[in-house]
């Protein structure tokens, strides 16, 4: 019998309004079609994945403290990544390589948006591609497994 | 058949306990009277309040995303004022007209409430009038709609 | 015999060219015309306004010392918001409830309109209603004169 | 009849995993010991404790909000110590003497941890000894109730 | 008939005392000798001249405003360049072609001198080479005219 | 035939209300009695003084200029020691040895209070003594002159 | 006849000497090893790869000059992502999709590598996969050309 | 026979004044009293106490080397916590458990006082509880000892 | 029998090389003459001083504790001016008049001297005028006292 | 036999692309263009013209060490202005009279092109005034040589 | 056969010019001067030294790596000191004991100067000795290999 | 009859513990050890050293004092040098060639350590290479002395 490996996509807050929220920075495409583009890719690579999105801090740290069994983790924390000190911890205390993704180049952005405080707990960073950046995180995990 | 209009008011973490907390700084008028006096001037303008208050980040949000086809918002961050890019996010993505609140003039207190993260998302802000400030939001809202 | 209780407004440098200056920032609405609707209102109340605009920091200070008896301030210092400690304490001096008013909302804009010295002089701030913000400041005096 | 005092214990986000959670930096004793020795320490000054752990800042508020006849309070904000403004509002707003704890010293760490906004809104602040922290706090406030 | 076209010159704070002012940093040709030597100029491109001095920010600002019909702009704002946000905005809000001047380097200076607010709202600046300076602007805005 | 040497005072903005004016901070006595002290003070010395008080910097800086004959002079620079580098220009422009004068210790004050751009240009400030801080300026130019 | 498409792969100073180079930092992959990756990735996209190290700032400008007609940029600035305005100036000057990689999550690292000054002429960034992120980069390039 | 274990009590400059100095900030308990509690504690826990004051950083420093015999020290560097990298330094040389503490809570006072550089070569601090910090540090080195 | 009353003066670390040390920023007046000066201004005022020099910081501390019965005190604390809490405890602590003088004008010299963490504990300061610092101090606390 | 004077123009990175780079910014002119109105210039002046482009600062440090010899220098460090000391250093060295010239006024641009750490070595600046910048550079070299 | 032992040093930016360029800075010494002072002492130890000079960044990292066989090098940024991480990474890189040098103090000169990027990388750094800073160097690293 | 040179060897706080303090930063050798070195090496210079250790600041001062007819001076301030302002007083004050030294590469360690207040007061530095950074220091103040 063969243990299907799960991964974990924690999508952040406001990004459940992807689609129609300020599409000229954001794009048109919404968060459900991500998600299919995920599981899509996820089904090739034959593991399985927990897709989950919150508005709250403290849910995506029990997200977090409840899937500490995933092999990898992919996470967009929208705006938390420029305070959530709390987040940065979750991830470390659980130990899971975690893929920080976002959508925009957050570089290219206001000041406020140039720092992730989430950033130091994750293996790497993947940001400016839209969807794309999720999969070239997941194609990432499955890399850096092996 | 008339369909009424319909306007939100958030109040933010801690004001649940208004007129009991530190009545020197913010008055001694509860949050229902507040609310009442909001009503009664909605009533005026033959408008619908939906007010909801929360100690919630993430349950802010949540509102902001269920009301987005309020006519405009009353918000009053409190304290998430000063740190909440995830609010500040929520009021752009779902681009409803929304007034910032304060009952205490926070440019005239500590340092770190001279600041608020909230402000740029907002049409306006409105500041150090004790539940004025609730009252002079929604006939600013009323008269920038017509 | 009843005496006329008197209001100052001031309005702060550049204020003068209302209407032509950067109308997409400013409106188009002319000082001329924010005046009319603030007598009309102040008819209302049944108090009598003194409004003055001046480029002039020191005069803006000289106005301020003249209306010492005034009942009530409306102060928009527009750039001098930013610098002017000199205004400040001439608010704190004359010991007048004073209500600082911004046309456009001045933190959604430059980093350098974000600070003003002058609030924590004033009882509080009303920003980002064009020429209503001044109407919603004399209402707020109105009211929390009683 | 004698009514037995109430004392509050409030374990920040993450402290669920504690004993697994970087045990180099936070040791391995969880959270579960950590309470009970809580425990015997409050029978032996013949009080109630009540003790919870929330990863959400909305949830610690609301804790603190329902406990305000609490006679002291125990916080680890952990990860909020150090932009958690509505955490301090709300331990201002119960008006209950709180002692802040740590369980490593966090003027030792890094330079974002060496910061408590949290803690002008304390009485005391109590940190690196481990679950000791937790125990001298519930001293101090026994102390200083007398 | 043949319209002559009016250009401004500002000359700002302390520049009356030029040439008496700390030679060594100013130069010792007086602000009358520039005057001449941008009239001699003017004549040549025949243009008309208004040439002003003042030491008050605000009459500064009057000025400005006064001459919103000139076809272009040179002012040394001394020492306020580095924090009249008003001048910034009358010279923003009268929409003429602004060239700002210096006698001196002023990125060779004191610290607080290597900052100009002003700047921003001119098309071009021009320091370090005493009254050629003003000469120079004179030639740019002839030039860009054109 | 004897020439009797002037001292130049210079009063900045807001002094005027001297006495009225927030007293628990700036003292009870006038204007007029400070000046009164100090015509007293120079009668004795032997000089005369000319004492002027404004609430323009333009105007102080004119004031400066005009008196630029003067062997001393005594500058409060009030609200203007924080900001006005055209003042701190002026004031080296003229070559006269300056003294600042502040009544109360502008360094037990709010921080903005605490630093002067005048103070470089001067030959020494006296701060805290109330109208003191005038005599002791004016005995240490008389000493300094000899 | 088709004609292949051409996209260069920079890489900056020091990046020669992978493999040897704090290998506890940068791994033991060497650039050859690296380079030989990409083109057989290149390969399977068929488009042609043109790969360049330089140590030189001013070379590495010449090169994005010179092969301006790329259909796609992969840089890896090196020390140079932390002040090199020049190379981002260049990147915005050519006009071609460029994605910024490291092999380290620079975010994890010193505070002066956790700005990188060329990512806002970007159109996004991969970082922390080793040469992972090169291949994660060409991916992103080719995905986001169609 | 037993030999009595040493632990070392330094407090550092003004404290001598306890009791009369600033009792609204520090309490109206003197030095002697808190050693007098210091000295019973010990008793109980059957050590021996060193206890020594001194205003001079150097005097602290050499203490600190002369007792570096003893288990652990309390140190309450008051004033020389915001800037004594050298007894910092010495703490760290001697490598004794140190704790440091606090009559106020420092964190709730003027900004200054609100960062320690002495705390990060401790192990933990404790501060707030007037006297009590005192006796609870001697009791947290008691248990950390075991 | 009258009682004659005491004051302090202080002169902190290196004046007492005074007219030796760079006499181009300090003059060439030694510290005995300045003595001289000021034994001669007492005895004008029937007041007793004592006089003491010391390069310790806390030396002068312990001078401050030792004289607290003084009627005022003179402080030139030198280069402890710019980082000596301590001493400003000390001055606070025991609650004596305190004046601050400078020989020098420290807000015309280097960056690090433009800022005294002692001035906030004097009742005022006067810097600038050489040894007539001193006497003008004397002078200040003479008058204040009556 | 006369000698011609020889004057050295030296363009900085990027500026080759001139006329195809940002348009909208940098204008539509070529920088051959702008030499060959340079050289017309110069020739009218009777002078000689150096001109040469280098995207690298090190080889911009070779040719002002080569050219040492020329009268008078005009420069355009582009990017290289906001942190090259090396080109700062390199213009002090050979000590010739040099002119900074920016084609866009870069006090209206992105913050971190606001400071030029190049300025304080050269004699004057001019910018903002696209090619004329450059001939109002060769002119200012013209008059301040005679 | 005895092999001798290489070290390399290198010149950076502008010292080609030495002994000419702003001598009261940098001494009157010129780089051959000092390079034979070098070569004399390296023939004492018997080793041989490669001499470098360079005003290129990239050259420099470049000589860098090719001498990577050395035993030991010193190095003078110059100015590159202050900026080039790239510089720094090399040295890092190469992990050869590197010595950086300094003409001049470079603690004593412009703010901007005080900072050196490069330091950390290497093993020690000597300032302020002229040419005889190199020669320390050197001892340093003869006696530190031995 | 020969005068032997007096050169003063100022070791500063903690150095007493040098051998047995955190050695893997500091070394294994002792204060005597070093002292021995240095005296070996003034025998062969034939000069005189006095060497001095001390915690305390004060007395540094004091010493620095009571030595000015020394030739020269060598000073390890260890943390005085990072805030002691009366070291550098002193220094500047004695006027007697002075070389900072350090035992460790201060600019490879914490931040606070990377700013020496000391150091622009001296003539040189010499940082890093253990017990031979006192020997260089010798050495350098030997050469030029010539």
């Amino acid at each position: 019998m063969t243990i299907v490996e799960k991964y974990l996509v924690i999508h952040g807050p406001n990004l459940n309004l992807l689609g129609t929220r300020e599409p000229e920075v954001y794009g048109t495409v919404s968060l459900q079609e991500i998600n299919e583009k995920l599981r899509l890719s996820a089904d090739k690579y034959g593991v399985k994945l927990v897709i989950l999105q919150s508005n709250s801090e403290g849910e995506i740290i029990d997200i977090l403290h409840q899937h500490r069994d995933a092999k990898g983790i992919i996470i967009n924390p929208a705006a938390y990544s420029h305070y959530s000190i709390a987040i940065h911890d979750a991830i470390k205390a659980i130990n899971v390589p975690t893929v920080e993704v976002h959508l925009s180049n957050i570089y290219g952005r206001e000041e406020f948006r140039r720092h992730s405080v989430v950033s130091p707990a994750c293996i790497g960073q993947i940001s400016g591609f839209g969807y794309l950046s999720y999969l070239l995180a997941l194609e990432a995990l499955m890399s850096s497994d092996k």
